[in-house]
């Protein structure tokens, strides 16, 4: 014995989302159903609204239901001849709230990552070629974690830029604000040592 | 900065699940966006559909979205002459799964909470006594949660079945099975001894 149908349903389809399980799902479902039915159908609404319009910025590739994100529309983001590589929009938004960037994306939506059979064009290295080639930029930050993924796709994308005559960067890497070097693990902390500047 | 309005409203949207914060709603926003779209629609569907049909069972209160719930429909079920009184549905199911009660249900949809303006009415008392006066039971069960106000409700519907002249108990409290007597808190272990069986 289960529930009804189209409770059933709602139980089995919250468990597409990450994390949630089915006890998760049926405390979810019963929440709604209880307390917050607006706030469902307004979630029904999003979700059926999103999956079918949400694409790819035809430039940045980030998400977006325009051609073009709002970033890549603001011709000021442009000026500065920066463009800045990084795997998700989530990165994106990290970089944006902090307030420090002026200039343009490229979200890879992934990192190189061979065994997952995950090759250069699959992460958009194709457009970002055509990208670079097509304006003149004055330097790219590439923005890849800290990973050995993200650190190799760093790498290709440096070669790839080289040849385009563009300045190339990589953030830096190193104790964070407000970490204590106690709990910052080994490697970090040789970057750390190896990145120190003088002052 | 944002992302396009069509990801912020689904990333506010999916706040008004219990549990899930700004940044898990940006994870599932993602997943859902990158992985598994078809997902995220079926959820969509699931979700408007169920908010906008699924009710109360008319009898028992349960969620369902036909008149009926399956186990009031079941004529099978009102044999036993057997009334369980449960909080809510997830009550239910766990009673069904453990497979050991062959009767029919009521859901109160909630406890009397004096303090919080929850009274007789609202958790559907009156529809219970019209229920125990419209048919004959053999026996009332009372399955509300092991806490002062699933006691002070149960005490409540007791006094009022007792009119009925319907049998009326409550499910046992003691030390559950596989739990160790080590940990479990004092008022438990004072109504296991309080309810202990002769041998």
């Amino acid at each position: 014995m289960k529930f009804s149908p189209l409770v059933d349903d709602l139980i089995k389809a919250l468990q597409c989302l990450p994390g949630v399980g089915p006890r998760s799902a049926q405390r979810m479902a019963f929440q709604l159903l209880e307390r917050d039915r607006q706030g469902g159908a307004r979630l029904g609404d999003a979700l059926a609204t999103a999956m079918r319009e949400v694409g790819h910025c035809r430039q940045c590739r980030t998400y977006t239901e325009q051609d073009l994100c709002q970033i890549c529309a603001n011709p000021k983001r442009g000026e500065t001849g920066q463009l800045c590589v990084v795997e998700s929009p989530a990165d994106l938004l990290a970089i944006e709230s902090a307030g420090q960037y002026a200039g343009r994306y490229f979200v890879l939506m992934g990192h190189l990552s061979p065994l997952d059979g995950i090759g250069p064009d699959d992460i958009g290295l194709d457009s970002l070629d055509a990208m670079l080639a097509a304006e003149s930029w004055r330097e790219v930050i590439l923005a890849t974690n800290p990973t050995v993924e993200g650190d190799a796709t760093a790498q290709y994308i440096a070669d790839m830029a080289r040849e385009h005559g563009a300045e190339i960067s990589r953030i830096a890497h190193g104790v964070p604000v407000g970490g204590e070097l106690e709990y910052v693990d080994g490697t970090t902390l040789a970057l750390s040592f190896s990145g120190r500047k003088k002052l």
